[in-house]
């Protein structure tokens, strides 16, 4: 039994609040139950160095938490003088699922931010902020594209991402806090509108799982994926 | 005429969200027009080094703002090493507003951290704050209080704050970004619920002025103040 | 009584020493009683990015203390990497409280750097800061204009500053150290030698305090300062 | 056809020099053909300061890289300040690999720190330093036995990894430097001695995969990891 | 011919300022010709970690530059977010060079830090802060002296240092900032009062030297620091 | 009598191995006994800022040391937020050595950064560094000869570096760690092939030592280097 009482394969209730933010070009406010993401995407006229003069452009994500977004505080990034390991690893994964579905061609050379911030978290933050930065990204598109900035389709296709894991000896979809603290395994899975790969995490918490595990895991993150997917279509319809 | 269409002592549309934050013992949304500040209060079961053993208690602040807050992407300050100077020397503003009103004693040794995160910027983003944060505050205490944590009541008075500034000649309330990037003089007030002064910081944006623009941006402040200390108490009624 | 035996609109002794420093285009050691602050002006032949090709010139400062200056010794700032907040608040202020006297189109395309170093603090380090670095930067342009390097002038008024505060129930001029540790409240004024407000800072230090209270600080302020202004005056001669 | 004329299925050959620090408890110069990685298990008397008191041990690792291990010069990590997300991201997944087949009761309330650092890169550096680093924990173990300081049998179990990816649409094992730049798909693989799974990382560098394609990478990796093993067994007998 | 028109063995004046400092233990402000340090003593209550509980004290030094006290102003180390190797080294060689004639039992636990500030610049700042340090450490212990403070005499020695170079050819002594920068070699000599090598270091700054060179370099460094140790002595009569 | 059985001028055993590092234009790694130092030559596209447009080249330096390459596990400095002081000022004597013996012009504009990692440490690093470095460095300029990238020969004499000290009161070569961690006195001497001086550091490391006690460790030191150099010319025969 889950702690939410939800069904092994139930996701959290999910919404998209789109043009959450006044100034972005593009923002979404997600919420996977009680995790609350606010996802902006921030349109600049440069690429990074390494990418100048090639006509193509970039998509790039940051990751950050409010202090008081969890249960205890915990300490502004700001002031301990670095991101945290954790942080960088997450916003480099929300940056590649990104670009997986992106015709970075199309874009020309230009560069779109891609902010998550965490003003609320509950488990699950980097799964909710792909998912979310999706809509933002989409949102930015079609803001280019009422003034004519993009040369083609730069959005290829849907990608989203949920968790799964092993919670007391069963596979489960879509950790929340309580859950994840107490996993045997937690896998988190990016995949496309298609239902190609674009990222596989899965990591033993305790001991280490069998491959009719990951099976389990990776059938259950295809469903949760298309429903994440269903959902998004329906948000910017 | 103001960008905005106001009149001079006009402020701009206020509101209070409580309880925005789930994890919090106390916290606030208010949105100052187009300006929202989240503001948490987290009570933590410690003191300052330098305050140990004395029977009282702290309350500090840390501002932050979003990097879409603003109308350009501002860098993250977890990826520049530091927080800004300018964001320091706000924080230090909200924690001496906030300890103006309260008495200490009747905290016992715990300290409230109040952090005050710009989610939308345009203009008066350490004015909101304070005024916000007063509302957390408030409500942490309450939280404290039914479970029986206060020494008496640590709530002296309200406490709160806005900018008036000299924009085309004219002194005018509440300045908006348009206006505050253009004014010709730049006062922030903080006031108590009683009406007397916690701080005053008064800048001329352009050469200088006279006492008696400074005697107009004062009465304008008590006024407006005045106005966001009944909304304060309409609140948490 | 105040501890120095001052009355409440005394000044402490003040001195400006010109050319103190061999190497600077301008410098002044400024002595407000037992506080003693380097002031030295540095002419570069650049200006900050965002003022290129606009024709202007910039003037920015630095503050700085020794260790040792304090009485119990303070870190230095050197060895905590960064600047503490306090610092970057304070040569912000100076900063502007200069620029508000000079015309930056006189300077053509050129920054001068002010570095205000306490070599010994008693209080008032921020306001003797000011008032000794308008004689520096007078000094740097004597240099200038020596060799003809000014459009026209760009000095077009004195500016000094003086700390007040309300000590024992009575609003006095000028705190030390030992006043300033224990004022209830207390304030910084920055004038133009016209007597034009340039900054005000205002804050209390105990509970709040009332508008008659703010005007008698301010009358004892403009006093001391036309006192300061008459000291540069003689000092340039 | 590789790069490296190895068939899809082939190791680089792999060695192990065990003992190759004069001070570490444990060490071990892991090749896997040009990528050489120093791996040494320090033991300290101590543990993080979350798990005192609880009669535990604790795993952990950093990983770093000689600024010439790569082709091109790469920047000394102790001259940036920080270490990059990426060595963060390495060093976390050591450590978790490691631990994955530790009895952290046996250690008693001791931290074992592993250092894996990169003399020379080719590719999988990662893999390397996981398989690299299981030995120097076991002849660490062994040093900590014949003290006579462990409660217990520690080790539980080997753990390897290998790295896999789809190279010009073919699936192959353990990918060089040549390799890698240019796979669609690169995924790293922690198993256990019995063929357990601790970890699996998989990500498209070039659009997304599918499902038969991540089996194949898996069937690869556990037929590479099984013979890592051996060799593991070998070398410690 | 020496630019400043000495004589190959002529130290540039010399004066010591005692007591330039109000708040510190022991200060002196020292002048070798334009190179200005201010030295400060700083009796600490502690000791570094490493000595607790051994009975002995601690003698440590800080070393820094005002950003105008060269030709040329040079950045702030605060706002750097370090100090330079440069520094480091020097301070490093400042405290090795007081504790070599201190008796630190003599000490008790407790630790005094030096703080040598350079004023300004005209080369030889490193050895005129060890020079003047040694008035300033003399003073502290006089200052401790009259409180009683000491076992038995701390200070066994008189210790000063001078640099020497080969300046157009020619061995010279107390090199200036023009002689530092043209030198073709260039050494730091610190001695003790009874003439016996606390510390050299040596430099070739274009190709080698001979070892005649060294000898006619040690035997200018002779005469030139008994002249300062006589100062000294003067000096704390 | 030493720790290690040696006689007073005896050198450890000495080993260079030459092309250690497969990516590095020039690479050796040497061994003063236990003491074992990889030195990487990279040849860059480029010179410092400041040299820029002259026609002349440059060379520079960094050390490092692997954190466990010493007794006790030291922490890695990419951690701590920089190099420490002493991995600053060694690699600064590293660079003017190698300096010291090359032709700047002959290399045009590019520079050459020698990374001297310690990969095991006992004592004498720094020698050894600079030792290995000169080989690398021949090594370096043997790539570009055979590339034609050289006018004329860069390379104008060998350089090596020795430590002596006086140990249990006697003079004695090339102190190891037990040595150097309690010698009276500890001396650093950088000799040209030829034996002219390029580098003298002399430290007391109790109290102070004579002249002829200096005399002395130079005579070691001068047979010593010579040894080295030998041993450089037949390694790069």
């Amino acid at each position: 039994m889950r702690p939410s009482k939800r069904q092994a394969g139930d996701l959290r209730p999910v919404s998209f609040q789109r043009a959450f933010s006044h100034h972005a070009e593009g923002s979404c406010l997600i919420k996977f139950g009680n995790t609350h993401v606010l996802c902006t995407a921030s349109l600049e006229d440069r690429v990074p160095p390494w990418l100048k003069g090639q006509g193509r452009g970039w998509i790039t994500a940051e990751y950050g938490m409010l202090p008081r977004a969890t249960s205890d505080r915990t300490r502004r990034e700001a002031t301990t003088g670095h991101q945290s390991g954790r942080s960088q690893e997450i916003q480099r994964l929300i940056g590649r699922s990104l670009r997986a579905v992106v015709d970075l061609q199309a874009l020309g050379e230009r560069q779109i931010m891609v902010d998550c911030d965490v003003l609320q978290a509950d488990g699950g933050t980097r799964t909710a902020s792909i998912t979310g930065a999706w809509v933002a990204l989409h949102d930015c598109f079609q803001w280019m594209r009422a003034r004519d900035m993009l040369r083609g389709e730069p959005m290829k296709d849907n990608v989203a991402a949920i968790s799964c894991g092993i919670y007391k000896g069963e596979a489960v979809l879509d950790l929340d806090y309580p859950e994840d603290s107490d996993a045997e395994a937690d896998a988190n899975f990016v995949f496309t509108g298609k239902g190609q790969i674009v990222e596989i995490q899965a990591t033993a918490e305790k001991g280490a799982f069998s491959e009719e595990r990951m099976a389990e895991l990776t059938a259950l993150a295809k469903k949760g994926i298309a429903e994440l997917v269903n959902l998004q279509k329906l948000t910017v319809l």
